[in-house]
């Protein structure tokens, strides 16, 4: 696989490019993602799908600039896919050859069934781990649900329901009721599986995340495994249907999306209540990052090896030094944490927080190794993403933020307070790292042989813990 | 040269390791610093300036451990010297001895002139450029200085007077008047030449103007190149020459450093006075530094390539995708300043800020494509470090923060205000980075081929800007 992959996603509503740099075999990241509205649908569901021509034109011309930011990356392989605007259009080979004929670029169609897998592949790999729990994409032009049963891929449709469709099938007509009873009945012609989890893929689901957290002050800037009830959102899509677009700019909603956010949150309501969701998780990743994995991880049943985070590793990759040393220093906290856990009889939580957080601690250091610490935090809150909750990333920040003499107290901590350990077990871990740093950072400072923990004065041989 | 280089300096109070990691010909940046108090001096002035035997002993074991950590870092080379105490210590081959045998480590002598020498060429070139000034070390034994004329190196020379030195003969016996007529003595048998500017070197500087920082609450944790009024500087000598440990402490010195605050300020005062000091400027760098480059710049008749700047290097070095890219949005940027410049009848003063700023504006790329702005303000603000003034750097950081939508406001800017252009100025540099950056990223967006910029409506050609 090419070190940079550009990728572009012909959509309904927006075409899409992301590029994505590769640091070893699993581990990739990010590195640049463009978006135009070029609205490819436009006109077509008035005119029995056929892509109109200035709409064609508004594609190529974003085509061809997308196709000159991927070679300004040095892109070995620019993919290129389409949906459902595409997939549905009768004209769609005169709009492929051009592509091809004029950017030499082939765009491959996904189905609908493909593209909700897509969808649910990267959900799956790249979240936290869900058990059980649909994955629901709303996109411009198709609705795409896929279902995680017991860890594993249950099944995939799309529904041809999709913002820019409702909005020039009713919504432009004012045809509120009519919509909703189109949404209703095409939902009903395909069995959606009862989840308490909804996985949120696309535009949609993330700007109305977005108001959600607005709305609760969140303390993270991070819309990828945001969580919370499906109430919340069920009440915030009410509360869409009846707002004017003043209202809704006031809420957050970004100009681009205010005349498609209105059928969304319609579509995205009655698929909460009908599979009677109770939980909700915004996936910052989609049928894009689907696509990418399915490349890399073909000859790994589509999955990672175990044990392996891809944001850790592509942070390990890019950032780091002596990775021998901190895989020690991960080691030494590990056992001093679980050893305080002994001692002051608390349950074991956080190994894999304080083993994340110990390799990590020094990727700050090319930046400044006087400022180790809270550069290290800051990269590691921004750079952290797939396949951790947002309690264990800033857990993992935290820890970071006071590997040195510092232990986190009550007023610093106040704003993630609720994302955090109480107080007295994260003083445990935050120890047990910044003890771990020293013993291995200054191997024969006499005084550290033993160390004096608590009240109860434990006392540490450092040769046992140098040896583990 | 290596590209990992550890040197340790075995000063008469603490013995320094430092490690630099090099990332092309000129560029490096320090990633590792260890101090520990050894105090090899303890003891020898009362006896003849002979190293005493827990000393020698107290600096073998902290030398073992440096060498731990500098194979740690895989150093390749691993530099020694000493200065004052060692070679004032009539028993210093004893010790040398031993190191050799025990360590492998070679022990190079440093003479008072030849250590003056080596700060003054860190200063001169990891400093903004210093027409005419002195530097000024003082150690725990000695306190050289040198002086550059014309922006060349002007003479260097030694004085026995050093903290630890003072402590030991004067302050320890409550001796403090005849301790400072011993400094005036001293400093009286050389020629002190009169500068405007002093430039601070070594532990009690710094410490010093850590005081100075934290009372006038300055907006950025940088020492190197903090710059004040001698005055300031010399009103602090006087007071922690009547404070107690307690108010020392208050203000801010470190526990380690509360024994020989005093004969520091003691010295450092009458040296602002008999050399007539207006300004003084804290350098971050010193005889390591020095030591260092002079092994870096030994065909460059020790000075760095014109146009070049070592920490921006290093930066583009570690960080960077896509160099010929940036290069055009500086160019554009530039270019796009000046012509407004023109337009609205300011003078061009801030061209190579903006340069650096464009180069560097996507340094948080590979951390977060998000977030690239603050991320990068963030890094640009712990890592931008040599040969800048602080105002500059605030600059970049800021320039580099607001390169996308937003421009800075009053409010947003308030608490580094004074570092910066008057708003409306900072507002062309600003607006000048964001165009540059969407033009060059965005080649063939149709609507920016011209652009409205001002309330008279100026019209820019994108492909003249593109052509640049």
């Amino acid at each position: 696989m090419a070190k940079i992959t550009a990728i572009i996603d012909i959509g309904s509503n927006s075409i899409r490019l992301v590029i994505y740099e590769k640091s070893s075999r699993f581990a990739f990241n990010l590195i640049h993602e463009s978006k135009h509205r070029v609205r490819i649908a436009k006109g077509a569901y008035n005119h029995g799908g056929e892509l109109q021509v200035d709409a064609i034109e508004r594609a190529l011309l974003v085509l061809q600039e997308f196709k000159t930011i991927a070679q300004s990356f040095n892109a070995r392989k620019i993919l290129a896919f389409a949906t459902s605007a595409v997939r549905d259009a009768p004209n769609r080979s005169t709009f492929i050859n051009r592509v091809k004929q004029q950017l030499k670029i082939n765009i491959k169609i996904l189905d609908g069934e493909k593209e909700a897998f897509y969808g649910a592949l990267a959900a799956k790999n790249l979240l936290y781990p869900l058990q059980n729990c649909n994955t629901v994409d709303i996109g411009g032009g198709s609705c795409e649900i896929a279902t995680i049963s017991a860890f594993k891929h249950a099944g995939a449709f799309s529904y041809n329901l999709g913002t820019v469709r409702l909005k020039e099938l009713f919504i432009d007509k004012e045809q509120y009721k009519e919509a909703n009873v189109f949404i209703a009945n095409t939902i009903a012609t395909k069995t959606l599986p009862k989840q308490d989890v909804l996985v949120g893929i696309g535009g949609t689901f993330r700007a109305l995340s977005k108001v959600l957290m607005r709305e609760q002050k969140y303390p993270l800037k991070l819309l990828h495994a945001y969580s919370t009830s499906a109430q919340r959102m069920v009440e915030l899509c009410k509360k869409v249907e009846q707002s004017d677009q003043k209202v809704l700019k006031q809420m957050g909603i970004k100009k681009e999306r205010l005349d498609v956010i209105l059928p969304g949150a319609m579509i995205l309501r009655q698929i909460l209540e009908k599979s009677e969701a109770k939980q909700i998780v915004c996936s910052g990743v989609g049928v894009r990052e689907g696509y990418y994995l399915y490349d890399m991880l073909r000859f790994q049943q589509l999955r990672f090896p175990s044990n392996f985070n891809v944001s850790v590793r592509y942070l390990l990759d890019t950032f780091h030094y002596k990775q021998t040393h901190h895989n020690a220093i991960a080691q030494c906290a590990k056992k001093l944490y679980t050893t305080l856990c002994q001692v002051h009889n608390q349950s074991v939580d956080y190994e894999k927080e304080i083993v994340i957080a110990a390799k990590l601690c020094d990727v700050g250091l090319s930046i400044s190794c006087f400022n180790t610490h809270n550069i290290g935090a800051q990269i590691v809150k921004s750079a952290l993403r797939y396949q951790l909750t947002h309690e264990q990333i800033i857990l993992i920040s935290t820890l970071i933020q006071y590997q040195k003499r510092k232990r986190p107290n009550a007023q610093a901590i106040n704003a993630i307070e609720k994302f955090l350990p109480k107080l007295n077990h994260l003083t445990l871990l935050s120890l047990s790292l910044a003890i771990a740093k020293i013993l291995h950072n200054y191997p024969l400072k006499k005084q550290l042989h033993s160390y004096d923990i608590t009240a109860q004065n434990i006392t540490f041989n450092r040769q046992d813990l140098g040896a583990i």
